[in-house]
């Protein structure tokens, strides 16, 4: 079931074999998370393997509300073709909030993109040709090494520790490999929950100005941080405009209006409007104006509030679980904000096999080698945190502990 | 202002000399259309140019009822993540669609997309290495030729005439030019309105199998037939599975939701899937949702036959005007459905310049040349009849031929 070549079917005899694929998917690794993620949409299964935000959080009402006055007042526009960069107030709100997040930004910087995920799509249009390599903590988001494999693009991980990328390593890796880009998550990283400190940030803004790099700043968690205090963005000390900063309002509003957006230098703004033309024209213009008016006619400091202190203690929960359960030589990240925790075993784990066990019993997570762009990680896996009540959060610690005491 | 080479800015002077953009870029051939829609969009302009839906025939009411319904029973699920497939309840009802169309699908087979705009990225992604060649009308969708641009695709024009493609002109190009896929808009095609008939589909799909080529069969106007009897689509006659049909609702209910789809063969599907989820893991679970409620909710039947009236009277007032003003030397298609025709000048004229001189008569269409994925289409322009008033049609018109008339 979990054999990792059969998980996109990628290993099928081929019925037709003249169909002459391109040179890319003979190179894309293909992952077990599509598989995993199946098996635990059953209800009975506690998952933590999933990226899913509280649905019980959704503004579900105030969605409505919006989308009734989005048809009532403005309905012919809101179902018609809209322009390749998004709808104008959502971008005007997008530079506003931007500002908050110490970014200068005016709405013409802003692209509206589905979800942060498309930005890695027309980052990896715009600047990837086969070969190229992209810098990224290692592990990483798993779905930014699937969109960067698309176009061919070859992965060299930077060496991080507890305050994620060491930026002294930079100078050294840019000389040896020329990379095209370098990727990261400062906020609370996906898988390991790490963040990027403040003295980094500013390190890593400098050192990709002396050397011409192009930093690809992902950052969908930054708003969900329930302990400590905000850091600015990479790009707050972007003077050089080598920073493309990309966001979401999967985690804030709802991932399933797929909305995103990233902020980026004229010069790499147009060519992305271009492909993001090419993509798929422009995003939903019913989804963005539903946005804007959800959130122009709420208070989002309460609502994100209310989000922070639900995962802040959900994450207490589970780490508390956590000690009181798990063999002395399993060790986890606690992240301030974000979904994710990182589990790190023993050298013997190989998580894939305490996965087959633990789906048996009802319980899930995902493995950490696919979140490795080469190999590793067969002896770390990830608990996401975000969307399950504290009594499943509990129990399902109580079964997977136990097959970790073996 | 329609200095080609200026219509996306990528004759700026770079800024930021450090930004190592991708190969791909430098061959993309800029397009005018996009600066024609923006001096369009001022209401005093009576616009030919667009390929806009008559936002007056969408179906506001219905839709916010559907978005009520979708919001009030499933909520959460309908702002949740979903999958890359897209929502099963919208791929059952394509699926029955597909049926009524003479195409064989299941579920299994209908992947739900960005509009069908990304069914092309997602065609490029799976089949185009740099240089492949792609067979395509000529002229052909323009945005089809970005798209597939993106993936450095090399394009051969295959010979047409009033029927469409001549498929006795395939064997030979095929053996020549080895092409990866073979790009066709068979009904009401844009740019020209040209319909294939039955008897090339049929053709088409029986030298496809013969020759092992891929047939991309994109579909967007199917359902705005006003005159003569539908015929089956290619993929009708595709025992062999080397057609992939790719349609949308952005003409049937309205292009703000983003929503479209490809019907493909499992060895393409699962390869098509992997890249949607790179792309943008899924389309909007909001607007799948509520597309679906108003489908089940609504008689399309009856909404369609307004559509194909109103845009039936529009051709007809179109026609009729270009009739009785434009100089004898002036020609231009009459499309049974669909949402543009096709005007072909005597040889000394230049689109280009005729298209300055309108504008300043606050009048526009899209000129020729962008259509056509190399050289020519100077003395054509396409007129759009789908998103003007009978009145301003017949005002458009009228400034038109004085300016022909010269």
């Amino acid at each position: 079931m979990l054999a990792p070549d059969d998980a996109f079917g990628l290993a099928d005899p081929m019925s037709a074999a003249h169909q002459p694929f391109a040179r890319r998917l003979a190179q894309m690794r293909p992952s077990t998370i599509r598989e995993i993620l199946k098996v635990t949409a059953q209800p009975e299964i506690i998952s933590f393997a999933g990226g899913l935000p509280a649905p019980e959080l959704f503004p579900v009402a105030q969605v409505k509300a919006a989308a009734d006055t989005v048809l009532s007042q403005n309905g012919a526009a809101a179902l018609q073709y809209g322009p390749s960069e998004g709808v104008p107030a959502l971008r005007e709100w997008i530079a506003t909030e931007m500002g908050a997040r110490g970014i200068r930004a005016v709405a013409d910087d802003v692209l509206v993109t589905n979800g942060s995920q498309q930005v890695l799509d027309l980052v990896g249009k715009v600047f990837l040709d086969p070969g190229d390599v992209v810098l990224t903590e290692n592990p990483t988001y798993l779905a930014a090494i699937q969109s960067f494999q698309t176009f061919e693009a070859k992965f060299v991980p930077v060496p991080t520790d507890a305050d994620g990328l060491i930026p002294e390593a930079l100078p050294e890796l840019i000389k040896q490999h020329r990379p095209k880009l370098l990727y990261t998550i400062p906020n609370f990283q996906n898988p390991t929950g790490i963040t990027l400190s403040a003295a980094r940030r500013q390190a890593l803004a400098r050192i990709a100005a002396e050397h011409k790099l192009t930093i690809v700043e992902d950052d969908p968690y930054g708003k969900l941080r329930y302990r400590g205090a905000d850091i600015p963005p990479i790009k707050h000390w972007d003077d050089a405009g080598c920073v493309l900063y990309a966001s979401t309002f999967s985690k804030t509003i709802a991932p399933g209006l797929r909305l995103g957006w990233v902020v980026a230098p004229p010069e790499v703004f147009s060519r992305m409007l271009i492909l993001k033309q090419a993509s798929d024209l422009h995003t939903s213009s019913f989804d963005q104006r539903v946005a804007h008016a959800y959130l122009t006619a709420n208070d989002q400091a309460a609502h994100l509030g209310k989000i922070r202190s639900a995962y802040g203690e959900r994450f207490g929960i589970l780490d508390e679980a956590l000690r009181a359960a798990m063999p002395s030589d399993y060790h986890w990240t606690k992240p301030d904000g974000g979904m994710f925790l990182w589990v790190t075993g023993p050298a013997a784990l190989d998580a894939l096999q305490l996965l087959e066990k633990a789906i048996a019993q009802k319980v899930a997570f995902v493995p950490g080698r696919d979140f490795f762009p080469a190999d590793g990680g067969r002896n770390h896996f990830r608990l996401n945190f975000s969307n399950s009540t504290p009594d499943r959060i509990r129990e399902g610690v109580r079964r997977l502990a136990a097959l970790c005491h073996g």
